[in-house]
């Protein structure tokens, strides 16, 4: 147990559902620090940066007032409150637009906030960030971010949906109650107002669908979904709109750190594209017939490939 | 039941397994025909249009003896033995290489096969490409199109794998039996020569999983796979080789086929990004709170949006 | 084509969206009546057995007026408005609670309607059609039919869901317009009385979901959902109250009849358990090392197995 | 950070891939220890349970050779190594087949192993396990475990397969070296001697495809599969035969604790049925129309339910 340098003092917890987490983490943390007989080891957090474009913030009075040092910043503010997680903040307007290749290397959590500047956002930008993902590094789409390039680029489909702006209610259902995203969530979080987000949203089905959300104008939305691309994940949840006080919601934060939690990097990237030599075959191997590639495995072409 | 214009030189035919397919489209042959009061109704046939980039075949001798008129041209023939599909060719050396925006409009169904020139397809043919299969347009991409920037664009990963070329023995294994695309399939197709294509095959989990790929080199592959993008249905097939003849082969040629079948349009496209006026709520509302979008739902912003 | 005996009289239709379905199957008709050289085929209908326990409509005068002679009669009277598909109606209290194994046989779709008897259903009924199912046969599951046997059979989980029956408000969305089973709905069906089923749904995730509903009381349901089961496909689709005239909305008849069409019978069923012989290898094979079976592959067992 | 009690005595480790999940879990470690001002906490173990049927190894000498003290005691010998979990085993011949329910209410998660007497086991035993893994309880199912009553009944499936067993050389190839449970894995695993499974293997399509096992004698299977039901997660992995040392081997230990960690329980249960009275409705609601429940939401009938 984690803190067995002191066994006289320690006194037995029973494992219980809601510890579940806590449990098998402190075991982890047991052996990192005890079975390898060196209690020296200082483990560094889970590295999240956090990017919005940071506009409206400026431009419109009812965005400072909700949020006046921007959403990343409220964002950033909450997370940070969660032990464990070291929470950065990067924006638009930032030298290689807040992100280059060394921070996102940094980032093993990228949360993304975007909405009236998707288009402004480089291309190169959005290939680096993709490469991040697909090797493992988790992404948190928030809201508008929806629209974003980086998020229509792992989807691969448009990724359009129906709104309305009009200080609705809005309920966000928990539809999978046993998924670590939902981790604490009661049946439901209630937002006195929020902007209708409504079906059909053009998504690739979500490899898990966590929360589905109702709406005063009679819509309903799929608001928490997640999806594995490469050995990165994906996680996107709507609430959160930029006049209205969601993201000081404590209920919103904790889902957004579940997701954030949830996201971390897991397993390991993919070797491929990668040529197996004949003579490196598992199992003895002749080559047979003719050939359109050298021994290196490459084609004459502008790609490679196989 | 279809011709029942002439009752009595029909005989009966048991309903079968076998025949499912056959006896529910015959029906909906007899809705067209008859239900409607009027038998001078033509069909007209599923129009397929397989495009190739038609490199190999004219560089490679070895290829050139496999596919003399090119692998469009022998996919073309194949499947143009199947009534009720008529099946075009389209190659990268013609205007708008091959696919301008009146062809892909009047294509069902596009087959892709593509290797040395992945890269020379403009990218303002993969977003109208891309655009017609989330519209619903169907895409059944072969062997070393899992490269295709059309295929990666509607993935979001990068498609890679492992693979050699020795000529080696390939097993196609059904692993669901059940799936459309594996109609007729015995338990697997045997090919004396392939080109092993190997595990991690770095795409989003397939919708559904029909065959996976034995090599007698030691590996294994998922060999065909679907994913539905939007409105429109891919399936990928592994098998395909452009020096050894398995486009020749009539199992090959049948799953092909079946695929293509399977990959037709169905339903509609989704009908967004859409604003949903206040007054045209389902339920009656009225707007509250701050707004950062006009009375047309746009944001002052050069993506628009939600 | 089709009636292409009499070419003469023959106008051709453009091939649409629309038409799609009707198309390919008109295709397969005249594949069946003349590639065969035969035009005296008679294919017969799609077989649809509607099953209800025909309780409620005995016992509740409200259920009564809303389907006075049963809701099985109700479905089947939409039903068969199809041409192409024969509907026939079994219910509880007739021999073998109406489904003997014959009738089971001679079912290309089971559609299953069930509230106050599931537990009188016998459970080696549901093995039988849990068979069918596997082995091919469609079902489609309506409303409280949730809770039937047979659905939490091949589902694994208890089925369980959250409800009030206040005559409320349903609005039952398409979240996948794509999909042949929301082919020809609108945006979404109102339902001004419904029964309220609401989230979490302890269901598998759907491999599609098709419909979610949003109830005047604040509630949301993933109404529509799809799954396959071995060969057979399965489709739960929740509106439909016994008391409230939901079966008789064209609407709601219209995704009823998709669902049955997609869920005919496809492929073949899987030929396992099997063992498979040294001697029957595809590589040649020598026996090595301890084996707990005996030639046949049989192990010392009650259950026998793998 | 965990002992940072201690801050002069530990030294900074960088935090990369490889300590990703140990990471994390240390800081819910110091959460758990420090941020409640207590580091008093004892935290216990992951609680495994395996059970094993425990025949072929008292009743055939080859088994006994391989597995002196049972399968479930090798397994538990190889997980035990892991500090933070704590593994017990039971077996069929003890009161209750070893799964009273008391020891099912105190296992976090629970491994299968079967052959011979899948039969023997008790329907309401099934119901019991089946109950506490939809609970939460997770389930790791091995080897000839696939045709057990438990798997079968939450998978609601068949779950047969084709087999040879003649000691032929298996490869355990990775196909998701993203996800947790290949965490460690190296591309493949090679088992000189094993039991052949192969396709099609009758399951409802896995939530993530971990590992796909090539076979000497030619065949194909999934071997390593996810799946979810209700809150519980269930992992099934192939490799094991009775009388081949498989489970001696580190990286099968490896990856079956690996699957005992991911399948630990998340989340909570869902809270259905329920009935939720119009009092309580989130938006305001009045009674409309006919009822067939009385005020508690119970219908007149045998099974209850919406």
């Amino acid at each position: 147990m984690c803190p067995a340098f002191r066994p006289r003092s320690v006194a037995p917890l029973r494992y219980s559902r809601g510890l579940a987490q806590i449990h098998d983490r402190c075991d982890f943390a047991w052996r990192a620090l005890c079975g390898r007989g060196n209690i020296k080891i200082l483990m560094q957090p889970l590295r999240v940066t956090i990017w919005n474009e940071f506009i409206h913030e400026r431009e419109n009075p009812a965005v400072a007032r909700a949020y006046p040092r921007g959403i990343h910043q409220a964002l950033a503010d909450a997370i940070s409150r969660e032990s464990g997680v070291s929470a950065r903040t990067a924006t638009l307007d930032q030298p290689e637009q807040g992100l280059p290749q060394a921070i996102l290397d940094d980032t093993d959590v990228l949360v993304w906030w975007g909405h009236a500047a998707h288009e402004a956002v480089e291309d190169r930008l959005v290939t680096r960030a993709q490469e991040r993902v697909l090797g493992g590094m988790g992404l948190v789409v928030l809201h508008s971010g929806h629209y974003s390039k980086i998020f229509k680029r792992l989807m691969g489909t448009g990724c359009g949906l129906c709104w309305r702006e009009a200080g609705e209610r809005e309920r966000v259902w928990v539809v999978n109650p046993g998924h670590p995203i939902a981790a604490g969530a009661r049946d439901c979080i209630e937002l006195e107002q929020s902007e209708m987000y409504g079906e059909p949203f053009a998504i690739p089905t979500p490899d898990d669908l966590i929360f589905v959300s109702w709406f005063e104008g009679g819509e309903v939305f799929r608001s928490g979904c997640t999806w594995t691309r490469g050995s990165g994940r994906i996680f996107y949840f709507s609430p959160g709109h930029e006049a209205y006080p969601i993201y000081h919601h404590p209920d919103i934060q904790k889902v957004i750190v579940n997701g954030i939690h949830w996201a971390r990097p897991q397993g390991r990237p993919a070797d491929v594209p990668r040529n197996v030599a004949v003579e490196q075959a598992r199992e003895k191997l002749t080559r047979k017939g003719p050939s359109v590639h050298d021994a290196a495995g490459r084609v004459a072409s502008r790609s490679g490939g196989a």
